[in-house]
């Protein structure tokens, strides 16, 4: 095929029809998974709580964005015009879109479930759970195409392209920090509040249904895990595509001639530079769809082996096709050298994320926990802080050979490749909370240990799944900071040479982007610590409200009363939504006040701080705190000799459980967006502040 | 005065004579405390037994330390000549000398502080561990200046000034790094594992003299926290000067005319730039030593305010002095200005580490206690997390204003200026462990609760100085790196510059750039983790241990048999000196490795990531661990109503103490000094790898 054919609008229109098919697929488990059998009058009243509450933090959330949004919209409308406007608002709304479809999709999954165990098939309960999932793994990748394809196929001659482009991704990014972090504050101080005030306090079980707490806390599961999850993974996916498109539009004719074999063409690979990182991503879409259905039809083999392949494979196979592809148009392999970086980069930190938040390091800590709650602090810390060492070093390899391969460009492919299986790891993401649904209503409807037996393998496993998504998430989204930084560089000195002015200095050496690193390498560091102290503060509301029903409902202890769970839903709604905001307004405030006040050198400076110490801190946190989730569980299941459930070793494990919660799903993944965020703020930026 | 006076030898000897004064009062203070009366039969058996192990666990490591000093002055003589080999053996040799001196003053203070206490003068008390930290703090400034001025003194004319500066601060540092890790992990290992074996698990005070690990605790404070320290303060001189030196020797005439009002005067700006780093220290000794005898003639005031205005006013006298002097000799008051700029960003540091450690953030850990030891650690990390903003605020601050004054020159000499009272920071730091082990031998030797009272209120104030003065030691760790760094580009440039090759590519887009960048934010992750566990381990083995001797010495918990201390003293000093090795290797061998496979741009993106991760990393775990350690006391000292010592709340703030032991006194430290000998082995090893 002629190279030239890439221009045509069927490579144009291929990403948005593909992503619309995903949505199709989309749409057809929600009501395949709605029309299941529901549960039982308790099971439905209790599914019920928690759908209600989630949609309804949803839609509190979504108000406040929708505010935060117009002013965006209008500061974006004024300063890179109108076009640019629209496609942030709708860049912001396919990701909210996406959340709402497949939260109201996990919210029915989580019974039907409950009730598939009930009937004591593990196949059927295990395929619910993957069906609610896929729900939400392909409205994200879907939405994410056809938005990203549809501002290409409509703009793709526009002068204004790059900012179009960038304001989808603001748009993205911006839900993607707010929603996570929302939800991330939500999931954990529930948790965490519920735990304490049932289990440390009244000892009594988890998800016993007098704690007022567990509603709650199954409500986060599904705002943090599910729709605060499909925003980072619908962000994740636009920004590498974006900053890939970014660079192939603003490079030169000399850096794009790598990508093709015969040299002279050019013309070609600028279209194919921009092109591509849509039509690979769709591939990526439909890979994880035919992964989707060969996990689904292996239900009945070990479901851990089942998913860890499903997670393993779509970027692998694209790399195969990416091969066959380039021949076809006669690009360069470089650029599946580059995209098949990032795709087994990314095996290999979900293997290295897997190991030491599963095996020998999760066993070590829990033996710790032997001699109490401080040597499993001690011991935990150090595992998550050594985490750091082999991803690191595997994403500077990764980024070494991308851009060896083909510069810059090729470290955004790298992104591109990593993120191949979007749709899966996704649907395996959303999963895991499903799961965890499952297990509690059926514990709060008293099923029966044999129901909680299924749920909890499921639930195991979902656990293990989400470790390897998180480990493909902070490494891509670190790739992609690279790329988005590099594509940022080029857009300032883009307009610098067009005033006339000399390119800034990005030298390590000169002062403004050292004052720039160091004020960077705060930033991980603020949002950590508002974010953990939310958590901290809301539990403790929580608690103190558990507390109060405890003593004043009568008969509650003795179940002959009902708790009132709408009470945390709304203490833990309340304070997610109020303290979402101070992080926010860092990563979106922080870029812009640096560049215009310190000059663009210091705002790259800044990027490059927040870089390092944020990727850092996320694999540490995210790390640390699924080894200590799993390590409890490990006493839990009676794994280490004479130190069963409710011992003081279980207990000092309780607490590192507890610490690493907010480590894992409010900080760490908090810490990860926001570099993002912040880098596709100042690509935005970029040209107003770039004569500073 | 004419400016080139100062090229007059005698400003190239003053600097050397004013260190042997120093030192000469560090001799008066050693024979002073030597003089005063010891305790009775029991405290000096106690007291001997402290001084025993900790001298041989200073020996032994002396011995571990001379194999490692002699294969590096082998390496040095080979790459840069006997000069430079001779140069690091004697900066490596004056550390270990201070330590020796210090460690050997406090151990014959720590028993006399107690007498004084018993004797009931809280003033006398005080000053006898005043005077015991005083020797620590004379003999670091005045053989640091003897080393550094000496060296300049029969060099300064010599080719070869530069390779042998660098080789003396190379010395300094990796001594620095060793003491500090292997006396953080003996003094953490011994102090957790006794508190688990005795607090914990028997539910014994902390120093009672049934627990076998007491006497291996207070050995830690001496090896830890005055020989550690010392080396640790005796390195961050030296490396400050060399640092300022270095840039003075290689810039060229137009950065140094920013030095003189005068601007032709440049011939002399060369020698100005060079002597007056050493000058000043030198005026800082002496402004150290009216300080601390003005804080001993304070005595019988408030210790706290006695102590803290000695810390803070050194290095503001030293900015009035600095004023004058510029003023006769005709230089530019931009010296004062990054000099000043230090100073009081030193002194911001020092209030910023004081209010996270001692004030509303304390209260606020130990009100999170009340509900368990999970929110007393999200509460305490969060602290940590939070306490970083400001002072990384205040160092880019400071960096930036010291730059506008006078280059990366100025950053340098604003490290100086914050290192202006290292006599008093030392001897302060001092102080704290001499309290504390003088309350360690009255509580072992039964003396009751009066003269308790008395050390525990000194100590608690030197727990407050010594988390000022980790501030100081780390801001100017950042500063002195900065300037280090700055230092090795120019030294690379000079090398690549004389063999015909461009100067090396330190572009932030450089994709060296970038992979050192990555690879360098992982070394501090490997320092904190593999201290952090190594004092886990070591913990463990001596809980051990504790345990064995409680069953199996027959009347030990009647008191009627001893215990064996020297078992726990011998666990501790083989595992630090085993468990040090690889955070040491990390430092030493890491720069020339990346220098050497991927050239200097990589490894000066190496040294620019593990700057500022390091940089938060120390901050955040030194100030955690502080607070976490107040927030204990706090609830010791009864200021939660309702929940005293011993309670369940103060059980869970002995958790978070545990965790952030290590924290402060092992990682952190570690890390921050990890920073600079990777910097300082850098600049050594720049010519060598400056052509790769």
């Amino acid at each position: 095929m002629e190279l030239s054919s890439l221009e045509s609008n069927f490579w144009a229109i291929a990403p948005g029809v593909i992503g619309a098919v995903g949505l199709l697929f989309s749409a057809f488990f929600y009501f395949r998974v709605k029309a299941l059998p529901d549960g039982d009058a308790t099971m439905n009243r209790i599914a019920g709580y928690i759908r209600e509450g989630a949609m309804a933090f949803l839609v509190r959330e979504y108000k406040v964005l929708a505010v935060y949004c117009a002013v965006i919209a209008v500061f974006i409308g004024w300063a890179l015009g109108g076009l640019a406007s629209v496609s942030f608002v709708v860049g912001a709304f396919l990701s909210l879109l996406a959340g709402y479809i497949g939260m109201k999709a996990a919210t029915f999954a989580n019974v039907r479930t409950a009730q598939a165990a009930r009937t004591g098939s593990k196949p059927n309960a295990l395929l619910v759970a993957l069906d609610g999932g896929a729900v939400m793994g392909l409205a994200v990748a879907g939405l994410g195409l056809i938005g990203m394809g549809g501002v290409y196929y409509f703009f793709k001659g526009h002068a204004q392209l790059s900012p179009i482009l960038h304001s989808f991704a603001v748009g993205a990014s911006s839900i993607a920090l707010f929603a996570r972090v929302g939800g991330g504050i939500y999931t954990k101080a529930a948790d965490v509040g519920s735990d304490i005030a049932g289990k440390v306090i009244e000892n009594i079980p988890e998800d016993d249904p007098r704690n007022p707490g567990v509603i709650a806390d199954n409500v986060g599961d599904n705002v943090g895990d599910v729709a605060g999850m499909g925003a980072d993974i619908y962000e994740s996916m636009v920004a590498a595509i974006v900053a890939a498109m970014a660079i192939a539009l603003t490079a030169n004719a000399t850096e794009l001639s790598r990508l093709v074999v015969d040299s002279s063409a050019t013309g070609g690979a600028k279209v194919a530079g921009v092109v591509l990182p849509l039509v690979l991503s769709a591939v990526g879409l439909i890979v994880s769809l035919l992964s989707i259905f060969i996990a689904r039809a292996l239900k009945k083999m070990n479901p851990a082996q089942v998913l860890r392949s499903a997670l393993i494979l779509p970027p692998v196979i694209l790399v195969g096709l990416s091969f066959v592809m380039m021949n076809v148009f006669g690009l360069s392999q470089n650029i599946t050298v580059a995209l098949a970086a990032g795709a087994f980069g990314g095996a290999i930190i979900g293997l290295v994320t897997d190991y030491y938040t599963s095996s020998t390091p999760v066993q070590r800590i829990a033996e710790a926990s032997i001699t109490g709650a401080g040597t499993n602090l001690i011991r935990g810390l150090a595992v998550g802080m050594e985490s750091v060492g082999i991803s690191m070093a595997t994403i500077a390899l990764v980024a070494y050979i991308a851009d060896q391969a083909l510069g810059l460009y090729g470290i955004a492919l790298s992104a591109v490749g990593m993120l191949g299986g979007t749709a899966v790891v996704m649907t395996v993401d959303a999963y895991g909370p499903i799961s965890d649904n499952a297990g509690g209503i059926s514990e709060m409807s008293g099923l029966g240990p044999e129901v909680r037996a299924i749920t909890d393998e499921l639930d195991a496993v979902g656990n293990t799944t989400a470790a390897i998504g998180k480990g493909f998430a902070i490494g891509s989204a670190t790739l992609t900071v690279i790329a988005l930084f590099s594509a940022f560089n080029m857009e300032v000195n883009h307009t610098r040479i067009a005033a006339g002015l000399p390119e800034m200095s990005l030298l390590l050496t000169n002062p403004k982007v050292i004052v720039g690193l160091l004020l960077g390498s705060i930033l991980p560091f603020m949002v950590g610590a508002s974010t953990m102290l939310a958590v901290g503060r809301a539990a403790g509301a929580i608690v103190e409200e558990i507390g109060r029903q405890f003593r004043e409902i009568p008969g509650l202890m003795e179940l002959k009363a009902d708790p009132d769970p709408k009470k945390i839903v709304d203490i833990a709604t309340k304070s997610a939504l109020r303290e979402m905001i101070f992080p926010g307004l860092v990563a979106v405030v922080a870029p812009p006040l640096v560049g215009y006040v310190l000059g663009p050198s210091a705002l790259a400076g800044l990027l490059a701080g927040a870089l390092v110490v944020g990727a850092t801190m996320a694999l540490y946190m995210a790390n640390a705190g699924g080894a200590w989730d799993n390590a409890k569980k490990y006493i839990e299941k009676g794994k280490l000799p004479g130190h069963a459930k409710g011992s003081h070793v279980h207990k000092a494990a309780v607490v590192g459980d507890m610490v690493g919660d907010p480590f894992k799903d409010t900080s760490g993944p908090g810490v990860a967006i926001l570099i993002k965020v912040m880098s596709v703020v100042s690509l935005l930026v970029a040209s107003l502040i770039a004569l500073r």
